[in-house]
């Protein structure tokens, strides 16, 4: 049984992973390769897709550091979290996080995720 | 382009449809004929496996209403809605909803659903 608590984290890590081979080899042990994600600004699918999106996320937002919000509520081969993204001193701080996000991920039966259904609470005005 | 808010309201009007054949009615036109719906209670797909899991749905809180609860989010071809259910003069009442729930549907091209993805945020005790 996947441990989605474990998975939603990892996921993230991947996000936060500035070395791009590293990425590249934590999407391909998070999602299948034909996962798709789609989120109100992108829509990418398969590892090369998946990473290219990280990558220009991650150039989006420099600086910005993803982290899980609360808990993860999985079942069957699904979950939902909430994350926040910012400088670490504002995710540290009292302020409100510049970016909120809200995903729901499927697995396959190996736990790999399959597909990402991503929607955002807050992004920077 | 789906209307995400009326989309989220004619599947929970198919919950609350007290006739089975217009509810299977509406469950053939809401639904792809491979359809699937997954929540922590339930998995079950197609036409009759959603139909059949509605009719027990409705068995088992019976006089229930099922109501959106909040603005629906869709983009693309997903969206997230959050709904509540119980005896219309609790819904309509002070009190806390004896069921809250959450969904994520994913719909075809042509705006029918093909996937529900559901989480449930209060089940009675």
């Amino acid at each position: 049984m996947t441990d989605y608590t474990d998975l939603a984290k990892r996921y993230l890590a991947a996000f936060n992973e500035p070395d791009e081979a590293a990425r590249a080899a934590a999407v391909a042990d998070l999602f299948t390769a034909d996962a798709t994600y789609v989120d109100p600004l992108a829509e990418v699918s398969g590892h090369d897709g998946i990473a290219g999106f990280l990558a220009a996320a991650r150039e989006q937002l420099p600086g910005f550091e993803f982290r899980l919000d609360g808990a993860v509520d999985g079942h069957h081969r699904q979950a939902r979290f909430r994350w926040v993204a910012g400088p670490a001193e504002v995710l540290d701080g009292a302020g409100a996080p510049p970016v909120v996000g809200f995903d729901v991920v499927v697995t396959d039966d190996s736990g790999r995720i399959r597909s990402v259904y991503g929607f955002l609470d807050a992004v920077p005005a």
